[in-house]
């Protein structure tokens, strides 16, 4: 690890009232960073990227609920800068290296009206962005105290194009609504759970200006504190900070000292350079897991999907209102459809291990589905009783003896105290019966009730689970949970997240449009991996099961399910169709098989917000590519030059590519394979259908 | 076990608006109930004693979330009447057997604007009252509800005395008030917590008519549900139900079948006759704990009075603003008052070893006390790391060796939440060390936040923390926990709660006046034992600590003290004071190393709330009894018939009683004690000086 350091220390300080404090700039690159006190007192910074203002002067602060916090005018104690580069190695990821370089300023401010109670703003400026953060060092006047408002403020310098979803305070799950800044509006949009003001959308909020800037919006290390969204001024273009609340609408409670996460602002004038930007890693605190030895990406396979396509059912019994302690789970009557039962099980575990797949998720295969959802119920589950039909130990020795690794499933309902409460047996359960990986679901209010999703105190929950879980030694891939801030660089072991639209809204909602996924990258996945389960061969829906799923369909063609296992970036991907529809396509399915989850190397070819994405990757410690191209509702043709390769090394490129005939609504499942030789010097030409895509392997001919 | 059975089967149903349905009625003895529809097909009941109106026509009614609850016009389905005579013996208790004795009125009722949702109500009328609860049975229509209000009212016939304390969600450590109905309003009263309107007030209450009648108002086996208090209407002297609210304004999420707890009515023309009442406990479910053997009534001294006193403290250091992760709690610096601490201990377990104590309780002990109280901080207490001034493994073999049992102590400080998820460790810890019994408090505000102690979520915790203890043979004591409702019978290994004000008030506070234990027994303890920590020799409190203590004292006489051991039953008694206090009076101490903490008997002798209390009662398996007397701060004559005693059996009587100067102001610690022989004829007069009491054991004289 190489650091250089280089501190400058602006000695004295400057009194309210008496003259300004002169304006503090730093920068990297293209980006700069000011930070001035304005002539009332008021903390507020700028941004720009070469001469273009990115955050024209916006207000910083913070207020307290005892009145005296940071909201009014502040004297400037000090500051201080120093410069950072460095490289690490994440455990797992894009690449193998991330370079943190970075320009520091540290601005140390009082409050003179409530003797001095300090708060610090650190502001680090990346060549592709600035993050900064408010920090409150130990103090006498200020130990333990509730935050109110934040009130850090984003005023874009124009009527920016927005890619946002609409402010909810416990879901994510919406389709991305692309506007203007001025245009903001969620009144339209069918609340999933508890909505916001019409104006407040959710970050990672992507802006493109008229002038060709990107801007991502977010925060990274998000602990201790309440999700950050943001309220749009529609008239002015200013985005300012809103905080989830609590029970009792309060924001954080916190003790110094502490500091809130950090508030980013990822900027390039490329599209491709804001997938490509570590800035939210690089702010995040190094892994806390000593040997992550066991931590190992995979992909999976799971009785899930059969659910959403209603061919089965999670319920074991079509029974309703049973009490977790008080039900005869041996003695209730199978309502035959149940899918998580050892039979079916099996079923997977043997495709798993005919096709080198890691794992079988099983969900369902716990009590309390009858009735699971829609209550607000505190006792719904209990992580480890099984329904009759599916045999824990029977389904262990099974899937150890073909080298299957069966991942644990446990939804909480929302009724998180109830889950808390049972942590620990549920994971001991998990120990005994060999599963090393959770997928944990949050469906449904939050019990302790009056508490959301993404407010603290769930925020500390997430957290404080991936700890415990990495002290078992058991990763987690968790749903409904808040969407991500980089923690995965912190925290290993929790491998990826929901907290977007996946792939199911597609079974049986209107669906995820076809720009749906050229969008994830740039706002969802600026955060870290998502959980997209994508992978579905068979795209209409209607086959499964025509009475209840009519007209329902998977909005891309078959290539582009297989481009998203590279485009979608995930130490965790699931091959999310049933068995039976791999196994008419294993020559398309074989990709899935090929693809790699871990990374030494990413390239991102071509991109686009709302219209396409091609990305190369080189798979982990091996001279392997995979690369994924997708296009929205248009047809596309997207070069390709293959200059990443070595020269030197000839490979033997597998396309898989839309049919010449397909198209994500008339002719989803037309797709063709071909073959051919390539280097460093090859160019290929990918046709990408409407809704469509491509994924090619390209393996060294030497190595086969 | 007797039980007698009869049923009447009242055939058909009334619809609403066609002929009212025939009011209902039920009685044993002088009480008899009344149940009707109104003209406005809401129902209602009445209660009588003999011909004297106890309450008058009152609403029921339950209002539901869905606004398809009971709060408009039912209609009655059918009703039934049974009869039930049956003893049953409780694991400990007053009295070695009790009678259960009622006639049971079920009316079925239906709401014929909900698809015809039904619900009950159940009425058991005993010779000395009344209970009644509403039930939802299992029924297709009503299956997960929310209650957002209770319509249940209590018209009282009369401007009534009434003795209340305000309600507060949160806290019922006050002084009880004493005025006419129309006098109540908790305006003037300094809040403890989260107070509610002002003329609310919380149960048990009690109610004196001007034509005799004493009327306690409580509930019975609040189990998953709020607590009752009470709202006064001051004109018309009706009382309507208010249930503690949870954080999102509900009461109460209830899954069919279920039902509300008791409301309880207790009703006597004779005042001794309430505290007789066993009406509470029969209306609760027997032991749910198989094995009670392991449950065992006791007396213990500990390291506490001496914090209340300022003579020591809780805390090991008098740094604030520690994080209980992040602290080196070895490295702290001592601030040399840490009570806990090893030898300090020693000395109590020699203490309660050389008298036959059972148990030394130990405060303070677990690191986290420094800033403990009024952060709202979630992470307090971790319940297994001592301070480094405590050894646990030497004091385990201490005690162990002189056959003590040391007591623990988990103060959550209101952090429920952080308790539930580390409590299954913390029982771990007191089975690996020894430990038999916990007191657990609840100081502050309740996380999740916006619960209040009162609410259905910390009722439910209350229960299962019970219910936990039972699974490792655990007896607990909880103090700012709900008051209680006779749930330990069905819990027995709950001793007791606090729940009121105890007598660490008058260390610190304007204190506990000269009736306030006279009171206790006619409202608090209507509902179960209380952990009173009576038992202070040194009554002037300024001679521990001049500059902390000046003018604190407790406002009895030392031989009233010695009388509450008898007066305020428990089965859990605490000698409170410090070892150097009592080695100086071990004369009057021997009444506490003698009295029994289970009986087989209890009599009644006098009883005036607010004035006077003296109780004889039977040890458990021992023809030896324990009379208490007290009287508030008028001195009192109270002649004292041993007609309990045995015919034919002569006894020694010690008689711990005020000295002829006592006061409980201006002499309180004068005490005298003589011993005479007495038999089943004698008659003795005690003299009560003003704030006193007096305190007897009698033994037979073959037996010594």
């Amino acid at each position: 690890m190489k650091q250089l350091m280089l501190l400058v220390l602006l000695l004295g300080s400057w009194r309210a009232g008496a003259q300004q404090a002169p304006a503090l700039t730093a920068r990297l690159g293209a980006v700069s960073l000011t930070f001035a006190l304005g002539p009332d007192g008021r903390p507020n910074y700028r941004v720009q990227h070469g001469t273009r203002p990115v955050v024209n002067t916006s207000r910083l602060g913070v207020a307290l609920a005892d009145g005296q916090g940071f909201d009014g005018p502040l004297e400037l104690v000090d500051s201080e800068i120093k410069n950072v580069d460095e490289t690490w190695q994440p455990v797992w990821g894009e690449e193998k290296q991330i370079r943190n370089h970075y320009q520091q300023l540290t601005v140390r401010l009082r409050q003179p009206a409530a003797h001095g109670r300090r708060l610090d703003v650190v502001f680090r400026v990346f060549a592709d962005g600035v993050g900064f953060r408010y920090e409150w060092p130990a103090q006498p006047r200020l130990q333990y105290f509730t935050v109110t408002d934040e009130l850090t403020e984003f005023n874009l310098p124009a009527n920016h194009q927005a890619f946002w979803i609409p402010g909810d305070y416990d879901s994510n799950e919406y389709v991305y609504q692309t506007t203007r800044l001025s245009a903001v509006n969620t009144t339209a949009i069918t609340p999933i759970q508890r909505k916001a003001a019409p104006t407040t959308v959710q970050t990672p909020l992507l802006l493109k200006s008229d002038d060709g800037l990107y801007v991502s919006l977010h925060e990274a290390a998000l602990l201790n504190y309440p999700a950050l969204m943001l309220q749009v001024n529609p008239q002015t273009f200013g985005l300012s900070a809103h905080l989830v609340p609590d029970a009792v609408g309060n924001k954080a409670y916190l003790q110094a000292p502490e500091h809130t996460p950090w508030r980013t602002i990822v900027v390039s004038d490329k599209a491709p350079e804001l997938l490509a930007s570590r800035l939210i890693l690089n702010l995040n605190e190094p892994s806390k897991i000593a040997d992550p030895s066991w931590i190992k990406p995979h992909k999976f396979v799971g009785v899930w999907w059969e659910m959403h396509v209603n061919r089965a059912s999670w319920n074991y019994a079509d029974s309703s209102n049973l009490k977790l302690a008080g039900t005869n789970w041996q003695g209730l009557k199978p309502n035959g459809r149940h899918g998580a039962n050892t039979r079916n099980v099996k079923r997977y575990i043997d495709f798993a291990a005919r096709h080198g797949i890691e794992g079988v998720l099983v969900e369902g295969w716990n009590v309390g589905w009858e009735d699971w959802a829609g209550n607000w119920k505190e006792e719904v589950f209990d992580f480890v009783t099984p329904y009759p039909d599916f045999s824990v130990t029977e389904l262990q020795q099974y899937a150890a003896a073909r080298n299957v690794q069966l991942i644990m499933h446990h939804e909480t309902s929302g009724a998180v105290t109830n889950y808390e409460r049972r942590l620990d047996q549920a994971l001991g359960f998990m120990q005994q019966h060999g599963y090393a990986a959770v997928k944990t679901g949050y469906v449904g209010r939050i019990i302790p009730r009056g508490e959301f999703h993404d407010g603290q105190w769930m925020v500390n929950h997430y957290t404080r689970t991936a700890e415990q879980m990495a002290r078992r030694r058991i990763m987690v891939d968790m749903h409904e949970a808040v969407r991500p801030t980089g923690l995965h660089r912190t925290y290993p072991n929790w491998l990826a997240s929901e907290a977007a639209r996946g792939n199911e809204f597609n079974a049986w909602s209107e669906g995820n449009p076809p720009e749906h996924e050229t969008i994830l990258p740039f706002t969802r996945l600026m955060g870290g991996p998502m959980d997209y389960t994508p992978g579905i061969f068979r795209i209409k829906l209607e086959s499964w099961n025509p009475a209840r799923n009519q007209g329902k369909q998977v909005h891309t063609t078959l290539a582009k399910q297989l481009a998203l296992y590279v485009t979608l970036y995930s130490p965790l991907q699931m091959a999310a169709d049933l068995p039976e529809a791999y196994e008419k396509h294993l020559d398309a399915f074989q990709f899935i098989k090929d693809v790699a989850v871990d990374w030494d190397e990413t390239r991102i070819v071509a991109a686009e917000p709302g219209d396409y994405v091609t990305i190369a990757r080189r798979a982990k410690g091996r001279n392997e590519w995979f690369v994924g191209a997708i296009t929205d509702e248009q047809a596309r043709r997207q070069p390709l030059k293959l200059d990443f390769l070595s020269p030197g090394t000839q490979y033997l490129a597998t396309i898989y590519a839309d049919g010449k005939d397909a198209h994500w609504q008339q002719n989803p499942e037309s797709y063709r394979i071909r073959q051919q030789k390539v280097d460093h010097r090859s160019v290929l030409n990918l046709q990408l259908a409407p809704g469509g895509g491509a994924a090619i392997s390209i393996k060294p001919i030497s190595a086969r």
